[in-house]
């Protein structure tokens, strides 16, 4: 452990961008003290809030950690160690999540966020329970890998007014779109919005009004790059 | 979210049973902000220290939550809700880790915490991890489902003087046989030591120098029940 | 690849239990091909139906081999080797038993046979779906890990009677519940069985109109140690 | 069960192509006795021998089905069918490949053909098998989704001459690099080599000594195309 880290360098403004290259940086050198110190110190100093911290510099950085393992650049277990730092982060934030979201009116909703079967990439859909409770809503996490018929129980069980799913690579559009077909016709009432990278960068055909459209639910977080 | 849960009796001097107990009731009430403010003031008052939390509430608390789901009075849905609610006090309380950490003199060795393939409970080993560094360790944490040659390949990386693995039951004991003779081929200079649920109630016939024994690694931390 | 095993002693009348000593004993001295011509010329020669090897053969291997491996006297590799020996008997009787299918009345009833999710012990529901074949079924056999939206989307389109769901024990009963629920819903005309190893042995408090009741669907094949 | 299946006109001599596409419309209108019955009897007429309907049929069938589940234009309970279909056809066939091998002189040397963890892909291990026993070795074939080190511990007990490793889409390279480089290091007399379809069109610069070469290795089968 390097304790250098707890002495960040307070004087830097950081923009998003540069503040993913040095946490980027910090993660590379394996340095999980290091890194997450950065982090919580960039949130709490007031340089970045939280959902824009989520959109701008960790979703991204959680696309570069994806991407270098895919080209063969990064070892399964540095792409572990890595999620595991960016993992810290974010639950190491809901306490100020909590408390901002005591100050914002509830709107006496639900959105139950999952990932479906085989999906293990639930840090997308993590981030985005932190920015819906942060709007207003009530949010039940469930992640990684649910099953459907468990979806299905939850949903009625915590009366989601919307199911949230994200859905990374692991899933063809074919079986994705039978998945859906059959949720939706066991929680007709119920809306259902999907995220995550498989849809961010390419929603293809995919009928617009089942993409989760963060803008238009008025969740905080501006897109990455803006 | 229930915001009487960020006003918790603070006059209230819990035992680490009736701290369990109280984190049942509000995760089984599907209360998330209410479990981890609960569990996150409880050592911010000094009233319980991070280890103990760990040893005593936490770990019991997880193996509760599987016992349930396991003897079917408890959804998997509502098993995924659990294990979300007690990760997130985990990871919260890393920052006061690293701040204790840092205070403690450093040994100059590091420890690999690793689940091996397939097995995907690793709040255990996350709670170890923490445990080591408390005690002076780098620690690197892995998670779940490492497969053995990047546990091998991550081993060699970062010089680790320990390989701990943490096994919930999703491995009969001839198959973790195979794989710790083969990490042990691998690694000839590396010691290896096995916990989890797996070992914690009944070592069986295991070799005694292959489990990890907590004490005398000097981890802090009361047994639970202590 | 031991050419003895080509040459069985033609004048032994094995009964099932005898077979099954003779098959494992093949199958223990990894002697594949003695092993599958073993089961393949005791039904060529009459001694043996095809149902009955399944149900009084076959079936109780498996459970054997499970069982060896479950309590640790059999290596996740030999169970391996064991399984894929089985199958391979399997599929080899398959041109019989479409001869004899061909010649028993059709039902004109369509049955189909899956594995739910994370169900990778497929051979039950193989062994069944020869059966149903046998007694004039038209049978779809969809295997291993089928997702629930795939299980509904193939009984729609193939117009299933009956969906025929094999169970080993990767299922805790409160996940069955609410995966058959949600199938039931999607399929309401259907019928909907349980069968597999979790229910053979043990049926407990599962309504006895869920469970697949093969005497009672005129399915060939005497029950083990008939 | 569609009956006429079972006479195939015996006049007609396909080409491989031409029963690939015959083979194709079968599997496409689900009939999967008149499949299973086309591919044998084209083996056992002569038409065919095993290994060139492995090589130039059923290879190049299975890597259409993958491919169009891929592409969106089939769903995952069609491509649980038809591979169900193929592999019936392959596991049918085995007491040819007994009776031919039993022909061959035998060379001594003994064959692992396994799939590495979470490669779920083993009908090309398995046809390879078939293709090494026609040549005269003792093959050992484990197939799905083996541990690392129960490959290890099996080699080691059948005194595995060579290792033959099919890996279709699911490991990334550096992945595999790294088990390739454990497996060696384990079994450093044993020699390595991989195929499948990861390989079989686009080697890389993965090292040559590594790759399956079959014509290398004798065995039967015209490559597809031939």
């Amino acid at each position: 452990m390097n304790t250098d880290a707890f002495t960040p360098d307070n004087d830097a403004a950081f923009s998003p961008g540069e503040l993913l290259e040095r946490l980027a940086e910090q993660v590379d050198a394996l340095n999980r003290p290091g890194a997450i110190e950065l982090a919580l110190e960039s949130v709490s100093s007031g340089r970045i809030g939280v959902a824009d911290l989520y959109t701008q510099v960790l979703g991204p950085l959680l696309g570069r950690i994806g991407s270098r393992w895919q080209h063969g650049t990064e070892r399964v277990w540095q792409e572990h160690f890595a999620s595991h730092v960016v993992r810290t982060i974010i639950e190491a934030l809901y306490p100020i999540v909590v408390r901002e979201a005591s100050l914002a009116p509830r709107n006496g909703q639900t959105v139950l966020l999952v990932c479906p079967p085989r999906e293990e990439h639930e840090l997308g859909a993590r981030m985005l329970s932190d920015r819906f409770e942060l709007a207003g809503w009530n949010a039940v996490f469930l992640g990684a890998d649910t099953p459907l018929a468990e979806i299905v129980a939850a949903a009625r069980a915590v009366r989601a007014n919307l199911v949230a799913l994200s859905v990374s690579t692991v899933y063809e559009r074919v079986e994705l779109r039978s998945f859906i077909d059959t949720l939706r016709d066991a929680l007709p009432k119920t809306r259902i919005a999907i995220g995550g990278p498989a849809f961010a960068h390419d929603p293809g055909a995919w009928p617009a009004e089942e993409l989760l459209d963060a803008a238009h639910l008025g969740l905080p977080g501006a897109p990455p790059g803006a």
